[in-house]
């Protein structure tokens, strides 16, 4: 298969776990503050979706001694491209082997990315049918639009920091297809990558760890696509005593209007206000950004944010980190 | 091939062509009030582009007799998908051989809609590089964001009318991949479709047209992805005499922004405000409005627009039309 | 005194009482969609407020067999500016003496609009003291912005409807100091008055009641001041079953965005998305429309918005009413 | 007269004069980036006013060595207002006698702040008459919709620094009638104000000068009144090299949408991009932060920004700062 081909093979970001050192925080913050609504629990695990989410669940929460990612889950575009995603991943040294599943996900195969996080291919996944009560009069719509806090409509893409980014991006492009669409790098060193399988600007960025840490987690990030739900939502969050890292803002990279707020159980979590750039490009060369035009011209952002350093120290797992390490500008 | 694979050989909509009755009157219209910016002119014809689309022009507009649709130029994801489409094409008898392209344009291959609109494949193109005093700091930008009127980011998509919808759409399905992702019936008979090959919500639409007249343009639209555009652009329309029709407000049919005005060249222009629903299930099930659920629940408008009948009825080039045409609700 | 001395008068519209014919649907629909909290309950009426309302409630709603206004409140800038427009109400003939006021109100001053709606003055109020679970940390903020609904900031104007405008506005002009801003005209009739006491571009509309009626109320509207929020609560409308009749758009009469909707218990509500336009000169002179200005061209709506026959003629209490008394245009 | 009449003795801030060190700069920020108007020159001066400005100007640039404020000037409700409140400054030293105008501008009575900054009042304006191809079809808009840049509505406030932030408050609130709506005090020490004298949060702010100057200016503000605009100008800013200081972001004082840039003439200039709270109590309670709360709680950010140590030290004209000297929080 050609790479133009392989690009085809994983549709979307379906599922995410996150773990979470307070499960009764967290909820409160996805379901009170987020308006998510509860689909299941099983074992200590909570499943939630968003209102335009298509599937059972895109976020499952479970609690742990720590913050981090518990795992992705990538959908493909068929159970065949499954199975040569899988073969692919298994040639590469990447692959774990097919999973039972969990609730409202079928088998899967198990991989880790080159860094170690976990992940996830997977092809049967339970469609939402909403009962008549949550049935919305949009038909695009899987589920009314919630009363409850300020809903985002889905989960839209994951940051994962990786020890080594060149590594790591260069194995997704080609296991899974990925084409990376922004790159930041400093002197030749590749610190930043945003990946995308579809028109979204990224479904996946990978940022450098500056700690040496390996596979943890930079972000999860849910939708709104409204500019105004992140100022709105920033007013919340000030209210209802969540900590806001950064932002409402937008940044260069990408075109992406962020909120970066730390949800209870200390995973940092960005709302997405805007659709970033859509790309339809087949052809698309990578932009390439160095660091000083990244950190202090418009990529990091467009407006007057400055991002504090922690932007790029920390991550779930937390480990010690020292200022110093951040890249220098 | 399979389905699933046809759908990935087709990019985007990459440009357009308009006829216009007054080329000065739309020339004021697209560069003076929506700040699009010339690259060429040949012949009688005048090439023009927004800030973010990302070939030498997305609109050329021509002079002629009557407004309506020149040519809709479709890019294809490779040059070998692009001879596997033709080939298709050519079987399907709707094929009219290869071309030598235009400004900016390489070779391209001619085809009409089953209905007669006029549309081509292409794969050369020339890309756009901005000169140094149009460069954007934001690297996925690629031109400056205009100071002039209020510019939208590049050309969103069609709307087309055909005397046979369910013919029409078939067509486009098999020869080129659209999924189809919303329908609206009128008892047995398919009056509305929205198709795309990406994750917008649509790329084509196509509606019935009730006049019985064949290859018309209902409407081309061009995308702020910000909701307040659509109101600051409907100021701008009352305050320079352009009509609006209708909007600014929401379809629920693809959840997209609207408004609707008639550039004085005779031809509907969309503004869309929001990304419209962005989907990216594979495995999508069409949804199916009832005529009567589309007219007058949440399809048409979700607030509170009262469609005008003439949105049903008026197209370019222009036919006599009476309002009893229009479907009754 | 001078007419630029009595403008200064009366401060603002401090709470309103509306009839209802539905307490259960009124009461969902202010709090669970608009997200006011209720702050008190006496004999069958229950007080509600928005989360930036100064004082103890807005809005009082009483069950009753008709929609409709039960009191209008407007609070002066000082107790001997209340005597003062109390002695100019009794000598115009619409005082109806001093009352033991309500829950949260002190002693007011009744009085009626020439046309009958039922007003009185007040300058004890008791200002709302959240308790600490409901104080804001933005100090101007008298409540934490609610996750319940799409909540309004606080009451913003009312539009009544009278038999005779002229009337009506050269009372409320000469006893209370209301600036008249803005005015329709069909032919020499005045149809349509907007009038203010301070920098809003109005709290008090007056429009003819076509029917013939008297003392009718055609609105009462909530403030949201942000655009997008409009756009969110038609949504929201839409979703739950709440009658839109027309809006998200722009009235040029007061650059007002606007939404209307009807609550359950029959009375025309109105959600306000901007400021409008906030007026400082004090020797401003009254703008006047001609109906068919007013009508077909920015006046009723900047957008594509066509205002449906009955808000020309529908107000609570209803009354019949046939199409044909609505200003032809 | 009491406080309460003399508060209702200043309309509004008419007019603006601001010192630049680069006119041609100047002049292009304000006129091909914010869409202002040129109505008039004389001298070196150049006079501009934005689309629903009331009078012949609100900004006047003259050339200077260096930025800052040459003249703030205050409407009052009438002529004699004007006498009263000249006779009140007379009376506390504050007066410098009538003048003859200026372009536009009748008789004016000078006055300096306690702190230096030269003022007037003002009753005879010329109030903008827009020609025929100028004109707005919404009435209570003065002139069309520019259709260059992205232009702000009105002139909306200035804030201003003061060695002394009591004195000059103090002085301000008795001569002029301002209310106090919010203030900071770092331990006893007031550090900043908030004052206006009708609906808005505030006409005038004061900022303590820890520079120890007297008579800056900190920063002069148009206003958007739509939150999206100041997204959009970050972004324009961004490409056309304008310096963003902070923002878009709000401040929880007066709860205004806030984006600082700075004019090529070197003043820092504010877009407003929502009304701020608006107050309409006649007996508000001043509203006090503590420091800390202020610059580390919502005071100065609702969301993420923090604003830089310039914030509270650059002014105009430019002095000698070091960081050192800015409130410690």
């Amino acid at each position: 298969m050609t790479q133009n081909d392989i690009r085809h093979e994983i549709a979307h970001l379906a599922h995410a776990e996150l773990f979470t050192q307070d499960l009764e925080g967290s909820l409160w913050f996805f379901t009170q503050l987020l308006g998510m609504r509860e689909t299941a629990r099983q074992g200590d695990s909570v499943y939630l979706r968003c209102y335009e989410d298509p599937y059972h669940h895109s976020l499952k929460l479970t609690p742990s001694d720590e913050g981090g990612l518990g795992k992705l889950g990538w959908r493909t575009t068929s159970r065949d491209a499954l199975e040569r995603r899988a073969a692919a991943l298994d040639k590469s040294g990447l692959g774990a082997g097919y999973t039972k599943g969990d609730v409202g996900v079928g088998e899967t195969f198990a991989f880790t990315s080159p860094d170690g996080h976990p992940m996830e291919l997977v092809w049967d996944v339970e469609k939402y049918r909403a009962p008549d009560e949550l049935r919305s009069k949009i038909l695009t719509r899987t589920s009314k639009r919630p009363l409850q806090g300020l809903p985002p409509r889905r989960l839209d893409h994951v940051n994962i920091m990786a020890s080594d980014v060149t590594e790591q991006k260069t194995l997704l492009e080609q296991t899974l297809g990925f084409q990376t669409r922004e790159l930041v790098v400093d002197g030749s060193t590749e610190i930043g990558a945003w990946m995308s399988v579809n028109a979204l600007g990224h479904e996946l960025a990978i940022m450098k760890d500056a700690t040496g840490a390996r596979g943890r987690l930079h972000h999860l990030a849910f939708w709104y696509g409204i500019p105004q739900h992140n100022t709105d939502f920033a007013e919340i969050a000030r209210e209802y005593d969540i900590r806001i890292e950064a932002g409402p803002d937008m940044h260069g990279v990408t075109q992406g209007a962020f909120l970066y707020v730390f949800e209870p159980g200390g995973n940092r979590i960005e709302l997405f206000g805007n659709s970033g750039i859509l790309q339809f490009e087949p052809d698309w060369e990578t932009r390439v950004w160095d660091l000083q035009e990244f950190a202090t011209g418009a990529g990091l952002a467009i407006g007057g944010t400055t991002m504090p350093p922690e932007f790029l120290l920390y991550g779930t797992p937390d480990v010690p980190a020292h200022a110093e390490l951040a890249p220098s500008v």
